[in-house]
């Protein structure tokens, strides 16, 4: 299993790009899009806990809008194989100094491109 | 690409089995065995971020032995293909009331046998 193929680290760092746009500009339908639309698909939040994807949409749908804006920092994302790759990174918001965020996520390759199915936001003083 | 070949799944659920056992017992080489021997493995803790192994091994060998006992809630182990899995728990500690902790973790097989390269823990407010 290659690690880190650079063919395919450049396809997840493209979606992993689009996530993070949709993410800040609450761009709700690109970020269901980008999850992998299956009741295994999991996603604890800052402050939820969501199995599924009806879950999962129903709290992007109820999300405030405001301060999403955010800055990433020491974002590493590393494929294994073809088809798998985990996307790791830490985030802060000027609205919440001394706080910094942790997102992780693993995405996999489906026919229909790459999903993510399993996610995780927590936020942690610095 | 079969999710969650009953097969696979039983790999897995056997690891994340052992992985548990060491982390309550503070078993620490077994903990540090089931984690890729890698620069890009990393583990978001629920006060730390870790970044690569030699972070991760010297926050284990550093830790508390007291209080690691907890009781585990809706896991969800998904395996996608014959190499790659996703493994998503709750967890509670009778010593932390109101709160409730959140572990997620990636697994990938490798040729010496099934590994987390990623992980994730963070407690919230219930």
């Amino acid at each position: 299993m290659v690690i880190d193929d650079p063919a395919v680290k450049a396809e997840v760092e493209a979606a992993f790009a689009v996530y993070e746009k949709a993410l800040v500009t609450n761009d709700v339908p690109v970020l269901e899009a980008l999850f992998h639309d299956d009741p295994r698909t999991i996603r604890y939040g800052a402050g939820e806990n969501l199995y599924g994807m009806d879950a999962i949409r129903a709290f992007r749908r109820g999300r405030s809008p405001q301060g999403l804006a955010r800055d990433l920092q020491q974002t590493v994302i590393t494929t294994y194989g073809r088809d798998f790759a985990v996307a790791m990174t830490l985030f802060t918001r000027a609205g919440a100094p001394g706080k910094v965020g942790r997102q992780s996520q693993t995405w996999v390759r489906f026919p229909e491109g790459w999903r993510v199915v399993a996610a995780h936001v927590s936020i942690i003083a610095v």
